[in-house]
């Protein structure tokens, strides 16, 4: 297996490591967290974030929280981690791999149950959190390959906020391609929006590639359009939180509107997330909830006011971007192509259909 | 005449009093600028801005220059203030009214050439960059009040950047009509885009929209689109800096963005801006010189650094949005649909052919 080009979380069998996502790029610093709650808390306050990392740091969470705990009454034993569930399952409400991993470790440990002993069930939610981990890595390096075949030489690609190795256990989403592609020798430059209001494009992704060797040039936003407009941009790859199955779905805000535009201008837009992105169980997109997070975020720049006392802000963190503007998913079972419905449904893992 | 809501700019014969844009909403303080030289800079350093306000001040500049100059030899005089609509001139390339400002006064300079008497240009110069002023309070009002028939009891309305009273003599351009809705005892709200990276939606528009009492909610650029996918929006409004013939024109980077997602969501979107804005000269908006500014206001937030070093960013000011999305022009000649080249052909003024 390669090295993916960074290591955002690890477990370390009493805790977990974490960078502080929050002090990027200015500072390398890591967290390391003990409990379910350390952990529910890191995903809240966007220590850590990403679709797919905060699907892994949830399981690890629950995985804390069961060798937390000493006790040898099942009741007990149980009922702890399962409160541990329910906490990490509040934390953000769109992103779908949360759910998904909360989903494993529960069925794993309801496996466990039926020897009621607490310590088996210890070993089969580490064992499964580690799983989900490792399969993610797997899951990186297929899409990775998969997406490099569309980066061409010379090309100049966009991507909004940060679906890197930041966002998941090492190689990322939409810029596994990226990583392959240039591991394969061919060269390219990459736009980045600064992804507003947390700045995500502009301080992780933007760390991560330029620190991988790979050209990239930040922009605000709502300079994408005209970029597009002036025929600067070859390929689109972000992202996904949540995938419905006709092919909708949601993403970093901001999303919509690059979708659009590369829609208007004939440029490929791919969506480049694993299948534990796809909710099988929504229809469309509108029926995705947003997070909608702290005014804050958008009032206040590096700690100053920037805005009149009094006046509010609406903060949605994510949008939904429908199907027929998206040209495909790349996921680690390959290309999907429309028709989505058909084509989604007919990749829906067999065990997540039984489990 | 009402009163216009603010006075980002007044006359005082041998200086000028502005509004230090860069302040606000924080600090509402004054700079008095002496000389032609310092109003360039003022421009360049966005102290003030607006397409409007940049011509009003740039042919104050002009005055100031004329002022200034106690040579009674004419070639000597005429020199000086020739320099000075040069400086001025370079200032910033995308505004028509810059342009179209110091074309005035270049020509109320050469008809009083025809007695070389510098007291006399001085006279004449004076008066035209007063003239420029107040024809631009009067056109505020006539824009304001053709738009806010537009503007209907319970709508939800957008805007992005500042096209307000602060980026004029005081009425402002896509804000005049609020004012003049408001005034009439309509009730609405607005939604103001933050506008990166300057943010002159979330610390103007904001500011003086609260000022004046009308409800205003800031949301982060990229935010729009999903705000108007889901049916919140009733009415954009936004101003210009150049208009072209075709209809085409060019304003603050994103409002392309913000003009596909109108389109998209069939929500009107007017472009409100004086006839000064419009360049008779240029066909389409592919000609439009689009001025890419400094990127450190992109790479720093409130002073401090938030991207890696040694990455790049690139930043556009403005971006050009086709005619084929707009709904219509606000002007102070009224309300002009499409065809557009037709109908904006038809109110070029004629003075301005023989000027």
């Amino acid at each position: 297996m390669p090295e993916p080009p960074v290591k955002p979380i690890e477990w370390l069998e009493d805790h977990i490591r974490i960078i502080d996502q929050r002090k990027l790029p200015a500072t390398e610093s890591y967290l390391d967290l003990k409990t379910a709650g350390e952990v529910a808390d890191a995903i809240t306050d966007m220590a850590l974030r990403g679709a797919p990392l905060i699907g892994i740091a949830a399981a690890m969470g629950v995985a804390l929280e069961a060798c937390n705990s000493a006790c040898d009454d099942w009741e007990v034993f149980s009922g702890r981690v399962a409160d541990a569930i329910d906490l990490l399952s509040s934390t953000r409400p769109t992103a779908s791999n949360l759910f998904w991993a909360l989903r494993r470790m529960r069925r794993s440990m309801e496996k466990a149950a039926t020897t009621r002993s607490p310590q088996d069930c210890r070993d089969a939610v580490v064992a499964e959190a580690v799983r989900i981990f490792r399969e993610d890595l797997e899951t990186g390096m297929s899409m990775g390959r998969t997406g490099a075949d569309l980066i061409k030489e010379g090309h100049t690609l966009l991507t909004h906020c940060n679906a890197g190795g930041l966002a998941t256990s090492g190689f990322g989403t939409a810029l596994a391609p990226m990583y392959f592609a240039h591991s394969e020798g061919r060269r390219f430059s990459v736009y980045a929006d600064e992804t507003r209001p947390l700045l995500q494009g502009a301080r992780l992704t933007a760390w991560e590639l330029a620190r991988a060797g790979i050209e990239v040039t930040v922009i605000c936003d709502s300079a994408c359009h005209l970029i597009m407009a002036r025929g600067r941009v070859d390929l689109i790859l972000v992202g996904a939180d949540r995938i419905t199955l006709s092919g909708d779905f949601a993403n970093k805000v901001g999303t919509l509107g690059v979708a659009l535009s590369a829609r208007r201008n004939g440029i490929p837009f791919y969506v480049v997330a694993p299948t534990s992105s796809i909710d099988f169980q929504l229809e469309r997109g509108d029926d995705i909830p947003i997070e909608e997070r702290d005014s804050d975020e958008i009032t206040h720049l590096s700690g100053v006011r920037v805005m009149p006392a009094g006046v509010a802000a609406y903060n949605p963190a994510f949008d939904v971007t429908p199907a027929e503007v998206v040209t495909g998913f790349i996921t680690e079972r390959g290309l999907i192509g429309p028709p989505f419905k058909e084509n989604l449904n007919r990749i829906r893992p067999e065990a997540a259909q039984r489990r």
